[in-house]
């Protein structure tokens, strides 16, 4: 992933090549792997300008994603290079908005994602105010929606009636982060791998992930289904003691 | 990973740093996600020289990765920068021997590896003979040790007496490639999952990795293991038919 130019100074654009070993049996870029270079994209947009979690550790806070949400009209294949911009929409009191988008190389869209974080204190485990936080400095990263567009459809909430338990995932070392809690993109990797081969022929269209609690490392995650619709289909993984970890939607292309 | 200037033309070199969602709880590098750079540095290295996978597929060729060891004098850690080189450096009528050399931005060695891949063909399954395959060319782009060294001990026979079986591992679409074959980084991934975290926090020092058969996208792996030495374990992958898929030593740092 290389740092291009980009025409705003609050917009980081990225280039980021396709890699062999990042594509499934379709040759299309895993989503996981998608989503993972956003958010790390994301970091070195923070980082940039001082408000990465290198930074933000010293005054004793870090970023947790509370959403996600990814839309694709198509996957990016193997070779295939790309552009990711990210900037900051939007800043609140408790959570910031982000944006994302991509494009192949002659600036046609390929798609767009949004993302909602909160800022906590790692001490007391409490959200910090993002408007009075070194003085609300972070406002000012804002890009309003006319300087750039972020054309994604808002998080639609998720209604689970009866889930179906289709899978008991163990969590191992390749699963964690530095806090031993499962990585936000291991749980896209293993929600991925609940659709069958026909569905991923398809191809996912959109994510939405709401990260609600953390598990760790060696809980056995219950995996539940529900077809929400003909083209959608809502995932809730629960932790041992039966707590929600991440609901997800993933929808695929039409047929 | 991006392409940098190198003083031999035989020689590819390419930058690396080390991404947030890549390292494990010690802020090491996963040594899949290693073997990975290094796997994508030698596609890109043949592909800049015509014997790439695209390539040698028009002619219904393709690599075959036989053997991998690695060695490090330490893993890489987060947001650090590394160069990474590699190199052909012999052919044999079956088999070429790729190298690899792991450099910090000062030019101090981190680690170097050692491959072995055939040639087969996609349709027969044979090897090809790679004295003779377009004329032998591959033969001119041989470093020779004194040119570029590549100090790392030769790959020792592991020789299993009683594996005991610890895991059986299920595999699924985020473990394959486009032929469904579970892919080789796949399984470094899943084999560092059975060390504790009290030998990940000592570290891998080295790895030797012989691929022996394809396995499948929903096979069941089992997985035995069996002490060597203090600081050594061997594994061994079988398929559900009971033929060994993977063998590897694994060895750690000095505690």
């Amino acid at each position: 992933m290389n740092r291009i130019e980009s025409n705003n100074p609050k917009v980081d654009r990225y280039e980021v090549l396709v890699e062999p070993f990042h594509v499934d049996f379709n040759q299309r870029i895993f989503v996981g792997t998608l989503c993972n270079h956003m958010l790390n994209a994301a970091g070195l947009h923070s980082e940039n300008r001082g408000w990465g979690i290198t930074e933000l550790m010293k005054e004793r806070h870090t970023w947790v994603l509370s959403r996600l949400s990814v839309e694709f009209e198509r996957m990016p294949v193997t070779g295939e290079t790309i552009i990711l911009s990210t900037w900051v929409q939007s800043s609140m009191r408790l959570f910031t908005h982000r944006c994302f988008a991509l494009h192949d190389t002659q600036g046609n869209a390929i798609g767009y994602a949004h993302s909602v974080w909160a800022m906590i204190n790692v001490d007391t485990r409490k959200p910090a105010d993002l408007l009075t936080f070194r003085d609300g400095e972070l406002l000012k990263y804002a890009v309003s929606e006319e300087e750039e567009p972020c054309p994604i459809a808002d998080f639609q909430r998720m209604r689970f009636r009866e889930p179906q338990l289709v899978r008991q995932q163990p969590t191992y070392y390749s699963d964690v982060d530095i806090n031993r809690h499962i990585n936000s993109i291991k749980y896209i990797e293993h929600i991925a791998n609940l659709l069958t081969n026909e569905q991923h022929t398809r191809g996912i269209r959109r994510l939405d992930i709401a990260y609600k609690t953390e598990s760790y490392q060696g809980d056995v995650l219950d995996m539940l289904t529900e077809q929400e619709s003909d083209n959608s289909t809502l995932v809730e993984v629960r932790k041992p003691n039966g707590e929600v970890a991440v609901q997800v939607r993933i929808t695929l292309q039409n047929s």
